[in-house]
């Protein structure tokens, strides 16, 4: 559209730091619970991780050899073969039954404990056991140094000592230590339960027939993902009639959620009935944001079956929903779930359009930021309309043009958070 | 270690982009399947996607507000009122039924389908309707321009249009683009099945008491997480002994996966059972990869119940395991997922200390990066013993040292490979 009118500042509108605050102080971390390693990937550690074992639990060999004696191997070499009698062989798991003494070895192979006296292990390249018929002798053709070749008991983790720290989110790295220290289960927040309703007559869900005056509920499917990816689980009821009873009746299968998000119906001027659900049940604010897209929003807890439940009241139209979603869904999911607050990844890039700026809110406009000439550039998509969904997938991060500043122009400098998919940022870096 | 001998350099060792291509050649993309939408984030789309729809389907309102002629309108102001008759309300998901004419307006609600005749709606706030105790008529208090307020039939997707190619990876804005053109299902492709095995006699699983001369086996679990991370679905025999029935027996029941992967038993020198199983059952290739950690890998193909299934052998340490797993087993879980080739961020960062490259191969150092006074500096971990996997865990990057470079100097300006985690990332970038 080419022309805009300029609203004035209204002082009741929140910034997206003062709304997101207002938003955080009412949730809290989520209960601990005890899940199986296997299936601990993504939740947070809630309780710190002391090692009972170290790890290796016992010196053991990093190579195929023969565990010796410095002392006996000091000036060997492949001119001066020094031979050593084999007094055991030692596979991995077992015990040594001997140990070491001058002018002896053991065989041993990678991961089998070292057998006390020995200080070193000689690989197998680096002996005569190719040549050697004999199996009671070898000779060593290098010296070594002390504890070459050996993974010292403890080198990883000491008994006692603290390996991970509550509020650690689990890696594959953290799972393969608390493996490495016994662990088949951990202490974790529990994730939040989400429960997703759009609302609006003209909605009719995906696979159904499109009939005269619908429109596909494309929110609670974006929303459901987003939770998805940010770690909550998702409990849908698609979307809801404008009318009380089916409302209040979809509401209420709410009931054990921890957050409930709805889409639409919290406009300043609607009249529809979501806001006076959500009045009626409970304790909810209907907030103007200093944003584009995404300036209402509401806010608060609702009750269902006797119990306070935060709901988020995202705008309708779909990028408006998801940017939203994005600035206060995500960031409540990762404070019950344990996580430490996560802004996006801030990329400075050279705009290659002008970017106008209407009603001096602060805007985020989709863009699709590469690489050109290996300099960063961020080209606005074309329809910046809150309806169009496209642009979310082909933008990979939003510009940011500050509350009060009316055009970021062609050739500017300026910040663009990405959403945060790798590949994208990996090619940019690259 | 204090000292460490030079190899020399060995004509038959693989690059790690050699080994690499190697490996990826005999990967493909698999099957086409269809999944419901609401299960489809991380799939790769295997037919580009048309919509049958125009998005949104009919031209409808943006604001709850009035339909009206621009005609009309054209003087309206605050000084200069222009008032309409209403001749119907339109509430979302219903379809006008009367046509707008000179003179007239139609209540209509956000969403709702515009009536013909009509070209901008005005919203309330611009209205006097709070003022005004008729519903019959109604006045404007503003001029406005072609299409203001109304979403245009077809203004995000156009009835045709190629919306989605294939080969994109479903993200939630995606999953809400198919939503909208009514999508329930997509065809995609499957997702790899992992069978992950480690081998050694010395192992038992975590959960276990720990008996003298064994260790937990923790590469079982990473591979796992790491396979989950990268969408590959994982089917784990935890361990075998290192004997050829226990070995067989376990490999067999992989007999429906897409690859194999195993962890030990594939070094040069080694004399196990791990060699002889794959040898005996398959095409088997025993690698020098240039890179350290992880230089032994072994990778071929082995029948199982007739059926060929490819086989990464990594080594056994744990830190070595999960590099080689992410240098290959991640290129060929995406290939088969339809993914493309995504390598790591690479960020430029300072060494804050020497790092000592042995014997001549492509170096990957854990070290963490992180930002100090604006700069973003590498520090190395303590202790580079492929053995200590909580180093994984407390770096996020792997500082590159070209082959046939000896050392990389404090203060010398890096390439750190990173993990890829966010929170790291953006940290460092903002």
């Amino acid at each position: 559209m080419s022309k805009k009118r300029k609203s004035h500042y209204h002082a009741d509108m929140l910034s997206v730091e003062e709304a997101r605050e207002k938003i955080l102080s009412v949730f809290n971390k989520l209960e601990e619970i005890s899940v199986n390693l296997e299936d601990s990937l993504g939740y947070v550690i809630s309780k710190d991780v002391v090692s009972k074992i170290n790890v290796p639990p016992w010196n053991n060999s990093a190579m195929d050899g023969y565990a010796v004696l410095l002392k006996d191997v000091k000036k060997a070499s492949n001119d001066n073969i020094v031979y050593l009698n084999v007094i055991e062989e030692i596979a991995a798991g077992n015990m040594p039954k001997k140990s070491i003494s001058l002018g002896q070895a053991s065989r041993i192979m990678t991961g089998a404990p070292v057998p006390d006296g020995a200080n070193a292990v000689v690989p197998f390249e680096d002996t005569d056991e190719n040549q050697s018929k004999s199996k009671e002798k070898i000779g060593i053709k290098i010296d070594v140094v002390d504890f070459e070749n050996i993974r010292k008991c403890g080198e990883d983790i000491s008994e006692g000592d603290k390996v991970i720290t509550k509020g650690t989110e689990i890696t594959p790295a953290v799972v393969g230590v608390l493996a490495s220290i016994g662990y088949d289960q951990i202490e974790v927040y529990r994730k939040p339960k989400v429960g997703i309703l759009s609302t609006g007559n003209e909605l009719i869900e995906p696979g159904e027939k499109l009939e005269k005056g619908k429109i596909y509920n494309s929110n609670s499917s974006t929303i459901a993902s987003l939770t998805e990816q940010y770690g909550g689980e998702t409990i849908s009821q698609t979307h809801s009639e404008d009318t009380i009873e089916d409302l209040e009746k979809k509401l209420y299968n709410f009931h054990d959620v921890d957050l409930i998000v709805t889409s639409a119906g919290v406009s300043k001027g609607d009249y529809d009935v979501v806001k006076d659900v959500l009045n009626k049940n409970g304790d909810m604010n209907f907030w103007s944001v200093n944003m584009r897209p995404a300036k209402p929003l509401a806010f608060g807890q609702i009750v269902i079956k006797d119990k306070k439940i935060p709901l988020i009241g995202l705008p309708g139209n779909p990028v408006s929903a998801m940017i939203a979603f994005e600035k206060f869904g995500r960031y409540a999911i990762d404070k019950m779930s344990g996580k430490k607050i996560k802004h996006r990844p801030i990329i400075k890039a050279t705009l290659t359009e002008d970017i106008h700026n209407y009603d001096g809110r602060r805007l985020y406009a989709r863009v699709k930021v590469s690489k050109e000439d290996s300099k960063i550039i961020a080209t606005p998509l074309k329809n910046q309309s809150s309806g169009v969904l496209t642009s979310m997938f082909l933008s990979n991060g939003l510009a940011i043009c500050p509350s009060g500043t009316d055009i970021l122009k062609k050739d500017q400098k300026i910040d663009v958070e990405m959403f945060g998919w790798n590949e994208d940022i990996s090619e940019i870096l690259n």
